[in-house]
């Protein structure tokens, strides 16, 4: 069994026509027997069909899932109620192929919005996924529910206590706090009750997808899911272990996400510090991770700090500029060089600064002087790169 | 007396140093009578110091104006005291050159924040303006105040009562409503009563430049000024028709902003109808204006209306996706294809919506079918070029 296995669960991942031949665009992972899930989605009011169908199924008390199916090529967004019939119907025929309840199949999609599901396509795609399942298909999930995303995204830790947790995700652009474009699944052989992993996945996304800001836009079809067959036999006692496993599973999949960002050639961590609450520093965070210029002065590798500084004087909450102080971190988050005192220039190193910001990995940390609260975000730069792959996405 | 002058009003635009030689860096402004004048800044927490300094001449009861000194090359932003005491030294150096009072002077600076005004310089340039203002130097002084610029922004309407307004804006990135990066003079010999005067000025920037979008970037340093001297002898009595006037002169000047935005290729005036309120209407509007997958499918002509149903969908406002429709328009605003209906795609003509979309001027209509409320902005699209010119400005 390979190092990343889950037992109970097996994936596949193959091609059934959704994208261009021998790419696989259709992946499906089964429990062997019920699992406890938890869900979290997209905050944005435009929910595509299978949003929409997750959360009525999650909805349900005593709800148990033995499969997710996972789709790429069609959001299934802005599909009306022929959107919603197809989301059924894809469940129906999951149900069918591996042998469980319709009612206990979650269904993702992510690619173009507005256009309906093909289900021929899918069908078809249905029934080669359930020939190939096993314990071994991680990867060739995480292949498939790749959409501009590089590399698949895939995390696995397995605990002295027994159990392991692995979890897939798909990311590229999209990406803003509060959920990005991603799709998330995340399996653990352990016996969690399921209040305990919806709490669990909640404070692990808090400190992890909704900490990535790739270009500020909000999918319509955002979701993590956390599933818990108990196949491994231990039923978890220790809460905090679990939460902390699996907040170090997300933490991996959300950096990986960012790393991988659609065009990305920077991967920056920026810290917000001594705000009066946690909430303006987020607020201030967001928006310099959302600045255009701050994003292309990254991918320059230009220390135009003015920039960072303008961005958080018009995110909309009071701030004295001359209480500000700037730092440029390395990869590991420690200070090399302070840029900004008291709202106005230090006499720092101008070429240290730029070969530090030449490097794929380094952090900024912005100190507003008014508060003891903080907060951090990931996020990556704005290339050229990336303006190719979304102005001709669809043509 | 060339057709855009403005009985009293000389300037000049000269290099001092600020730029590469040969290019025009340093406006002036002056009046050969006191002027009413108003003033609209930005409202950005940071504030460039001529920001502070204009305010608080401004602020005073009974202020009347003389001269406008603008300058490029630095922002004078995040400069602390000494950056205060420098606008101080401007503004009495441009008193004593032209031959007035210190605190009829007003001082604008544009480019890199952090830097000090190299005093020098624009000592030097003040002396060279002084001696080459003329009622024809229009063009010069719009030509002075580019920054990231390829073409100087001046627009100009002679009214039939017998008075003139004409004004010049520099824009080009940081450009966001609520005032962008944006520097705009606009002078009339009329006789305007500064109540007046502030009150149209504020009337004619809400439907200029408060609609614009190039990238939401808000500056330190925006800043438009109205002035009036009275020197045509004309006493305004139709308090209407002067409104309407400036705001035909602000929205040409705006238009032009956005149609020079960074690395722009799109003109794209965007509406947003069918809203319970205007408010309502305006941050969905913006919230599309800032996308940068919305921006990158214009760059590429792509009819991807999925983005622009997504980015309403994340605006924070509760909106039923059911209700929405969306339109493309031509450059004159009228409706063209209707892409979707009901929240859902029409059957619409997909290469005529290309084939619009590739033109350099067009609109789109977001109709949210929930109220009557509605609003509209002018924006423009991301292309590479605007990656290129932020990734590598100062550096």
């Amino acid at each position: 069994m390979a190092s990343n296995s889950v037992t109970g669960f097996r994936l596949a991942g193959v091609h059934c026509g959704l994208k261009q031949e021998g790419v696989k665009d259709i992946a499906l992972l089964v429990s062997d027997r019920p699992c406890t899930a938890a869900g979290l989605f997209t905050t944005n009011c435009v929910k595509a069909a299978p949003v929409l169908y997750n959360r009525a199924i999650l909805a349900a008390p005593g709800a148990t899932i033995r499969a997710v199916i996972a789709n790429t090529g069609s959001a299934n967004a802005c599909t009306g109620s022929q959107g919603l019939a197809n989301v059924r119907q894809t469940a129906v025929e999951v149900a069918d192929a591996v042998g469980c309840e319709a009612g206990e199949v979650l269904a993702l999609s992510t690619g173009v919005i507005g256009t309906q599901l093909p289900m021929e396509s899918i069908t078809s795609g249905i029934r080669a996924l359930a020939g190939r399942l096993s314990t071994g298909g991680w990867a060739d999930a995480a292949n498939a529910i790749m959409t501009t995303d590089t590399r698949p995204k895939l995390a696995s830790v397995r605990l002295p206590d027994g159990y392991t947790i692995t979890g897939i995700a798909k990311g590229a652009g999209m990406i803003a706090p509060n959920m990005a474009t991603m799709l998330a699944i995340i399996a653990t052989d352990a016996d969690v009750p399921r209040p305990l992993l919806a709490s669990a996945l909640k404070h692990a996304a808090d400190s992890s997808f909704n900490r990535i800001v790739v270009d500020g836009d909000m999918s319509t079809n955002d979701t993590v899911f956390a599933l818990a067959n108990g196949a491994s036999g231990v039923v978890v006692q220790d809460g905090a272990a679990f939460e902390a496993a699996l907040a170090g599973v997300c933490a991996q999949l959300a950096q990986a996400i960012v790393r991988d960002g659609e065009g990305a050639t920077k991967f920056v961590t920026l810290h917000v510090t001594g705000a009066p609450d946690e909430a303006t520093a987020r607020i201030i965070a967001r928006q310099i991770a959302t600045s255009p210029l701050v994003k292309t002065a990254f991918y320059g590798g230009d220390p135009n700090w003015g920039r960072v500084l303008c961005a958080a004087g018009y995110s909309g909450v009071e701030i004295d500029p001359a209480q500000m102080a700037l730092w440029l971190l390395d990869a590991n988050g420690a200070p090399v060089l302070q840029l900004v005192k008291g709202g106005c220039p230090t006499d720092y190193d101008e070429p240290a600064a730029i070969a530090l910001m030449q490097a794929p990995e380094w952090g900024v940390r912005l100190d507003l002087g008014s508060g003891k609260a903080k907060t951090w975000l990931w996020t990556c730069d704005l290339s050229h790169e990336y303006v190719t792959i979304n102005g001709h996405y669809r043509t």
